[in-house]
């Protein structure tokens, strides 16, 4: 289980690394969304390995199949499937971990919990799973886009290589300018030395994405149990080498006090706002009209390059050997990952939130 | 919606702060099961408010009702359902803020989102809701006892005052010796003092909550969207004043290479196990045996006893006066409450995995 | 599980026939709706043991209390609880069936399945459950009224004793005129000497409920698997002692030719409806805006007052002794519940669809 | 929404009938499990459209493609996807319809619910969406199976032509020895006869499809909402064309007294069973180790060879002409329907059932 995500804009995803392929059935979609392929394209590129030298080389194309759902060019109300098939799969490149257990990735959970696995490139466990969530993402963004919704991530940390500035300093439209997507070019060029390095190294190294979204309406998430940022952290912490979630004031607002922290409302140009914004744009687990940010931690890939004791799967020692391709820094290639999942989230809560009231 | 968690052993809570009362419905819980009402009652203390000078001084004895589902002291495999009475709910206190938004709470979300609000104490928002789960996790944490499943949380910061030792430097036994919960007998009393300072100047200031979880046998999680740490997080986050999670490494993790953060597998005493723990217990999203630790971050309590610029329902400018009880920190009392989310979470996963494989 | 229903507008019910009481949680009302205590009570009192000569004697006024939800008279969109406090629950009535199994009722395959009972009266599977729904069905009715919809169940047979005339040709506004619920007078006289005659025997019979839900809008109900005659049959077969459902033409509608059963479109005054309705309302599991009208199909009650052969829970053969309080016939009573159950469905349904198109 | 079915074992089925093919997810499926491409494809061709001279002589291999979840031969409790390719869609025989609305069809209710639909074959709302549950419940089937699980579905009247005989009486294994599936060779020819003069008529006619189900053990089914016949019912009327669902002693056993109806307890060679089986196999929901029967009714198939009246989307009065290819009555065809859905439920039944008690 724990192949679908959301309420009423509902994604379920299925494939594997080396399987056919990789594909996702959203059931919920309401009719009349104008579905452009191209749209839809655009993000699997921003997510497809090989895009730049600081990502695996793998080459897939990562071009997607609609197989249902669409008719004249717009969602018809019936779920909308499509499948991204694999082509570059190299299943050989994994039969030298057949038996062995990888450290710090999925083999030995997986191999415990069902008795068996595809040990080809992780399997179901392998982040090529998240493109089927980003062309999910892509036709959640169609339907948030005429609601003036705008969701951006970016790099903002990779390893000790930190965004000083705060996201309301930063010039968002840049984060396409350079290949590891950080909106401050001098900041990219010394994350991008790091990785660089770190895989000359061949070795891996983590980060940390941003995300801030503008445009949300008061009123969206629901509360208790599904507050907005219980779904957005619950969406992020689904994204493969998640090891942490914060928004708003996250781990830095414990030290403040509430009297700092507080935001204080107030009415500009009609409409209720507050001067400060430690919140993130929700309160009560409800958005109240502000930006929405946060920040999401991603440990270094376990995959790299220097061989490394383990276990086989009798438990006897072992060497598994740094071979394949892969990236040294998952955190470019997760930004749209991010921006898909956020805009999952936010489509379940726009739909949930017209059963609202009266 | 919003106010049910879990899929196979499943809550539903209901009931707001100056209403007759706060009630959880539990649908799932295995049938005989021992229910002893003196367990439930010892977290429900360990929640209550008053139970120290640092904490709120509303005074209820948070005694509850069986309603359903229990027979000749067990569970029937039938819905049980319990009642937490209201008792000193002294909703003239808040006649002052009924047609006023105190910042930060969810009264303008609340008012925006259903047109409507019972605005007597926070009325559903308030963390009196989280009573019930309380109760609803102690009778989780009973399924989960006699898997050898211990769960500890406690203060590791208040404001500034950081515990810094790691949890297994930590006697986690002496975690109830203090009233802030904090087992560095030093520490919890720089914690207490800043408390009681901040208390005295009419303010209030965040702090984090450590969890360790022992005991979970390798394989519950399911995988991509409800890993077993996002669920985690979806439940922490869940809570009221959260705006961090994060588990393992966490954001620290960031910062490290993958030939450092691997945890490399060996077989002591014929199990296998990893000799270091950066992957916080969990690895795909699935237990592997390790300890399971966390970290929740809390802001400040919203509510202060200081007078605050705000607005009113018609968005003109007013000053929410500073009255009421509070809690100046909530962290202490959001020990147990972590306790039971995370009691909750593992329940279902537990139950969850009993379909993993024939 | 099982124990809640609905997707949007959803219900959990909890409680046992000889324990504290029956109670009920609502998730996902819309905010704003008036609850009147009235009209739900009207309901109960419909559904009440005790109403006639022809019910169940045991006593009990199936009073309500609010616990949750309503402030100001009004849903706030949180959970809205109820409880109806058991009364004259005779335990002592019970002590003879603690370890037999009545024939046909649910004491052996609850005791299988969970190892644990509650015997008194039938625990959770007694159909005094059925009291929750009708008091959440008022709810969902007070929802549904100013869409202009009317949901009228009747008794339509007992035993042998059938109203052979369409439902067209009844006048409904004559339901309760009886104390069967027959709107046909001569029938309904029929009806109620063949139960008082079963009632003296110490037997009992069976029946149907048939009924009609008129201004349901063009559109409501998801297709494939959750076609709102899918969901009415659910919600019927959900209510205890039912054996089937049918709607439209139902299972005499297989003799028919597609040339005559066919309903044929015509545009009359501006709107499109067909000329017969053998559809029962429902065309690809979605409401055409014509009448919807379905019968449901009540087994004889299991308790009957005669001496019955059975085993014990060790498997050894015992009498059953007719004893107790019950209905010799339940289809007067059950006339609410489908009422309520319908009522329920479309509540769902009607929320469900506000996300059907952009 | 409405495109997926089962909690525990849960499928999500996509695709149209003139659209690149018709796909199934299956999520919840245990890992171990030997999928079969062969038992699958046997299932698949029971199904087939122009498998006989009674059913339409649309082409389709039905051939199906496995996309994800299976390695080695068995399932690995990942997303177990696959996809059955249309073949012979052809679309212009739809082009005819494009505007107008087929009576009985969903045509009206699909372009007012969601302001676009595929006209083409029905697009979603065709019946061969059924392929799709097919597959699935034949891996339900290979999970069940091991556990002496049989299921037998059977057409038990066409028309006006009924099996008179019990199921008891029946010799099941004759099922498929003729083209109407009827284990009763002389009626069969009969139905045969009926069918065969209805399709010359241009004409369709309903049907019923009895089942009956063997070798569940005690204890299956969720009480109150989720009873086993309720979640039997739903599936079946999830269908299309299905009109109605009975089981055990259904409509007919409204006329019964309880001292009939009621089953005795006796214990027979050291189990507990009952004299006879009014219940169905199912008491308070939960089966209780008999014989579960049912009965489903199939109405006359909406498409006919024959002209009729009716309105196009403007709602000026139209004709719609006899054409394209069609089944001139569906319960042949239905059986195996009738028999994966079943499969479904009860896969999902027994995973539920494992968190039944400690």
């Amino acid at each position: 289980m724990g192949n679908s995500f959301g309420q009423l804009f509902r994604i379920t995803t299925f494939g594997e690394s080396h399987g056919p392929g990789i594909g996702v059935v959203i059931d919920g979609c309401p009719a009349g969304l104008p579905i452009e392929e191209d749209s839809i394209q655009r993000q699997l590129d921003r997510r497809r390995p090989g895009q730049s030298k600081i990502t695996t080389q793998r080459k897939e194309a990562d071009q997607f199949q609609l197989l249902s759902g669409v008719f004249e060019g717009k969602s018809t109300g019936t779920p909308i499937a499509l499948m991204i098939w694999n082509q570059d799969a190299k299943s050989k490149d994994y039969s030298h971990i057949a038996e062995k257990y990888r450290p710090s990735h999925a083999d030995y959970t997986y191999q415990e919990k069902y008795g068996i696995r595809d040990y080809r490139g992780g399997g179901r466990s392998s982040a090529r799973e998240t493109a089927a969530r980003v062309a999910a993402g892509a036709i959640a963004m169609k339907l948030l886009e005429p609601l003036g919704i705008v969701i951006d991530a970016f790099v903002s940390q990779v390893g000790t290589v930190r965004l000083d500035e705060d996201y309301t300093k930063l010039d968002l439209s840049t984060i396409e300018n350079n290949i590891v997507r950080c909106p401050h070019q001098a900041t990219a060029e010394k994350m991008i030395a790091l990785i660089e390095e770190t895989r000359k190294a061949g070795d891996s190294i983590g980060g940390v994405v941003g995300a801030v979204i503008r445009g949300v309406p008061v009123g969206w998430g629901e509360p208790v149990f599904n507050k907005l940022h219980a779904q957005l952290g619950h969406a992020m912490l689904g994204i493969n080498a998640v090891k942490g979630f914060e928004y708003g004031s996250g781990f830095a607002g414990v030290q403040m006090k509430g009297s700092q922290h507080n935001d204080q409302f107030e009415k500009i140009k009609g409409r209720i706002s507050t001067t400060t914004n430690y919140s993130g744009g929700i309160q009560g687990g409800i958005s109240n009209g502000a930006d929405i940010y946060f920040n999401v931690a991603f440990k270094p890939v376990a995959t790299i390059m220097k061989d490394q004791t383990s276990v086989d799967q009798s438990g006897a020692a072992t060497v598994v050997k740094g071979k394949g391709r892969h990236d040294p820094c998952v955190v470019p290639r997760a930004v749209p990952i991010v921006e898909a999942m956020a805009a999952l989230v936010l489509a379940d809560a726009y739909l949930m939130n017209k059963s609202a009231k009266l």
